[in-house]
Order: structure tokens, then sequence, then C-alpha cells
């Protein structure tokens, strides 16, 4: 892993924002809904909306719409892809980290 | 290291161009040049140069100038600062790789 190698990734999660809702959704034991998400990580409603909805085309998370009583809820949660994804990325940091501080 | 943690770290080297330079110069035994820099990280000249003038107006990297023969020379190198930021960033890194993996 040399940096240049590092640098012609393509990776949906080389951008830190989709790298932490993707750690967030990963560890979560749960679905977490919009709101959970917007707490956790402090982001605006429409940067978020804007990620997930690019996730959610890679196919790196699923979305899942039901009806709580009356009222509508959204809830994400990782995919397998996801995961994967996720995995494959921290495993470039990880080797870039231990090449870089050799 | 909770990924809000991540998200609002302030550092030069969120940018990963600029930690794939950083990690160059300071994986370096000795100063680079502009083209050695370029090579090694196939960036354009525009862009290269944009981040070296931040990474430089922040004080992590130093920028010598010198004539060898009747030719101009810069070389760069990571300054302490530079290596310090470097050592922290790649920290945070460590640590929500560590915390997303368990």
């Amino acid at each position: 892993m040399d940096p240049k190698n590092f640098l012609s990734l393509d990776s949906l999660l080389t951008d830190r924002v989709r790298l932490a809702i993707m750690a967030t959704l990963c560890a979560a034991e749960e679905p977490l809904d919009f709101a959970s998400l917007l707490d956790n990580l402090e982001l605006s409603k429409g940067n978020l909306s804007s990620h997930m909805r690019k996730l959610d085309d890679a196919g790196l998370v699923s979305i899942k719409k039901e009806f709580v009583g009356r009222k509508p809820k959204t809830t994400y949660c990782a995919t397998e892809a996801g995961r994967a994804e996720l995995k494959r990325y921290l495993d470039v940091l990880s080797n870039l980290i231990k090449e870089t501080r050799q």
C-alpha cells in the first residue's frame, strides 16, 4: 500500500462523512432511524439525506419504510455489501497506517 | 472515539490527498522535489501546488529553494509539527478502526 494506491482507491467510503455513517450503522445492534443518525453524527438533514441516497444507490445500506400506528417510520441498516465495503476500506487504512509508521 | 468525534476533528489531513502527501514526505529519507512528489502521487501540478501551499502555511512542511548550477531547485520535507500532526491523525484513524471492528 503506497500512498498512490491509497489515492487511486475507488470507494464511496473515501468520504469521511460516509465512512462515519457506515461505521455507525455497522456498530449499531439494530436498524437506526434518521433522527438517531442525525443525533449520532451531528450532520444537517440535507447532508445526511444526500449521503444516505448515495449509499443506498450503491447497495451499501438498506432502507425500510413502515408505519408505526399512523406515523411513517424509516430505518436504515448496513447491508452485507456495506459491511464488506467498510471492512475493505478499514483494511486499506490499516495498511497505510502500518506502512507509514514503519 | 465515536464517529461524531472523528467527524468533528479539525486537521488538514482529513483531506486524503494531503494525508498521502504527508505520508510520502514522512516516509522519505531525504527531501523530495516537486517532480518526485508528482510522480509518487500521480496528481496534477495545480492540485499538488495548492495542497503544498496549504501544508506550508500551516507549518507542516518546509520548502527549500536553492540553485543547482543555474537551475532553481525546490525541495520539500515534513517539519516536526508535520510529523506530529500525521501521527495524531493516524492515531485517530487507528482508534476509529479499532472501535468499529469490535
